[in-house]
């Protein structure tokens, strides 16, 4: 079997601005990820950031890309319409893309929704305690229990302006009173697609393991198939039309 | 209860153009659209159509409108971004909207289903038989059987590239030897949608009984509902947080 | 428009034995829900409970019947096999089925779900937060805001044993920790179901204000549409067959 | 990686009364099918039947297979209710079930649905088109198009009464004038189960190189994960109450 191509794609700019962000992840919240699934030899891991030539997301990239994990918080918008809708016609083409915790608010993330991905937040931590609801999905396989707690993470609320997700395996409870359907699968054109929200900048999220595992899963799961060839356009008739 | 104000919006260009299509819809498709359902006295309808300033979609026509039924098949882009973007935030913010026939094509359909909406077509007029495939959904109600046949439509073939609908209420079947999901529910943000795919201009579809039950179904089912008050940003702990 | 005929069933035993629940449903809970539900001229309310002959089920009242209220918590095992099949095949033939709270252990419930509908339960009394996940959704209509809190329940948590939704219309927050999906919508045939979590016999539930609101709605959603003549089995083919 | 444990379960009564079907597969459907799918080294493929002692599933056959495949037609209520029971159990606790064809009717089936699973049906042999409708699915991997045609089959046709697909893989076209959802995909508790509509004992359907792909993809995708322990009933709080 081929190896996984996969490219994790960070912002990298809190990690340079803030001390405490530099210091959780020296290597960058990219870096952080891109570690935990290169132990997985059947993985082909890089990585790319936002202030790279193209943002890191050349045409070359992107088709030699399976499945994009993505991170962006404060500079969404410093990131091209051109890059964005490129990656949006990639994912459309077939490439997974899993989007990380703000990345709910990603142009690319927002395009592929067609819905505001609006939320409810607050940002000074708090516990959350991630439940299984799915427990027959691959992205919760290899889990010990039914849910696992974050001591400290940003709380994410609902109502989610999200449609309505193709499969919930993920809800979240917060210890400030609000729930969130945070790990929700959908399937566009070719493209599989897994939000995950777990991950704010400040919180050794990328650190623990069970935020590993399903980000492990997910690439598993959002990985291409071998799909049969489409057709669009003028038909010709299959049958005869009287 | 307060009546439901009706927009039937079209491009209302091949009936200027076409002598078949106008002959078949002297009055326009809205015009034929907005008969049937104005004999119904708890609606209100209007018309507006795409070479009318603003493209007859104004801040206070879309303000004042609950559902907004959508024909347009040649000149989508035609359409201003403005416009589009306007009627776009008018779902969001709880207005139904009918897409109908090669609406699947329209900046606002494409915009808020997230994909390209292509699809297979054929357009020389063969049999569709639409059948009923969730006969609970009000969509399905007061039509007679679990099928109806339309004599000629222009074909429209899977793969249909939309997101997987909410709810399935129709399929279709064409003499060619074609499927179609062809009556489509979508909830995005506060708006529902239908698509629903008979409706070419060179045939008389809008005025077979069984496709105006449908449309005058989708019209109540659209509407919007007394919602509760929503609350998006920073969000206020409701519960201590230690 | 005819009246919705709603039968609202009740175990009624706790209310008989336990002073407790007794003094807060003097009326027994089929009673206090019917009281709510009478109020609406358009419903044709009555009420049945599971001591009174065929357990007020006969095969009159179930005709009769558009939609069906269920809570039964203890005796679930008390209900004749025979009377739970009428209930499952008049729900398949369009009756409406709203299971309350404990009822995702009836047998009726189950049976329309072919699941366990096993869950996790504490029911010392803790403050449940009830979230409006769909907001567009009928049954979230005439609330005022995005949520609304039980003082006491009892907690129902995930993992819930049911098969995924047809929609989630309210996810639910517990003090104690847990999350679930407390407002579910399901098509079964012709019948609509509805299930919703609040309602344990020794907190006064059923008399705040939002949850008669839902409740309410979710009769309105359930009633039988008029919906098309289906037909099953041996088929003639409507086209020729080479 | 552990081989996947392949169980297929057949009646194996056509086979023997009827000459067609005998001499079309003479190793009977059951062995057609394990003929194909033991080419994958991956896989161990046993058989079992009807008429073997408790219809060859034993509890050591059912604790020993991770993906059962079954075909039943004539004699479904020769299936003993407790063997049914026990197989329905055993995919809650997430061993994969595939049904063929006339599978739609199985007591495991349908107590698995819920619903009556009721279709129409003709069975003079006709030709289907079975077309893609989720092209990013594992379950349509490795087919060359986006449809593939079976030269005679049995129709099954819409309204087909089961619960609403979670996702919906493959629709027919039928040369009579039918459509059906002929590829569904569900998940009950632990288990996943996929239904596909071909199959009909009197054509070559299972030595068709389209129909033999489905198979195997729906085996790997039914295929239990290693999931997480989940716990039900009595539940301590996780957080203080007051």
């Amino acid at each position: 079997m081929a190896k996984i191509r996969v490219t994790v794609w960070n912002e990298y700019r809190h990690e340079k601005r803030s001390e405490v962000v530099g210091d959780l992840y020296p290597e960058g919240i990219h870096g952080a990820i891109a570690g935990f699934l290169g132990t997985d030899a059947d993985l082909e891991v890089t990585t790319a950031t936002l202030d790279e030539p193209e943002h890191g997301l050349t045409d070359d990239v992107l088709a030699a890309t399976d499945v994009l994990v993505w991170w962006g918080h404060m500079a969404h918008h410093d990131l091209s319409d051109e890059v964005a809708e490129k990656v949006v016609k990639r994912v459309w083409n077939g490439m997974g893309f899993i989007a990380l915790h703000s990345a709910h608010f990603s142009k690319v993330f927002k395009r592929l929704m067609g819905t505001t991905c609006d939320l409810k937040w607050r940002g000074q931590g708090e516990k959350e305690r991630v439940w299984v609801v799915e427990p027959s999905h691959p992205i919760a396989a290899n889990l010990e229990k039914d849910y696992f707690e974050i001591p400290l993470e940003e709380m994410y609320g609902e109502r989610f302006d999200i449609p309505a997700p193709d499969e919930i395996v993920f809800m979240s409870w917060f210890a400030g009173g609000n729930v969130f359907r945070s790990g929700c699968c959908y399937r566009r054109n070719q493209g599989k697609i897994f939000y995950f929200q777990p991950g704010h900048e400040t919180f050794p999220t990328f650190f623990q393991k069970e935020v590993q595992t399903v980000i492990h899963n997910a690439v598993y799961w959002a990985a291409p198939n071998n799909r049969p060839q489409l057709t669009f356009g003028f038909h010709e008739p299959l049958e005869p039309i009287e």
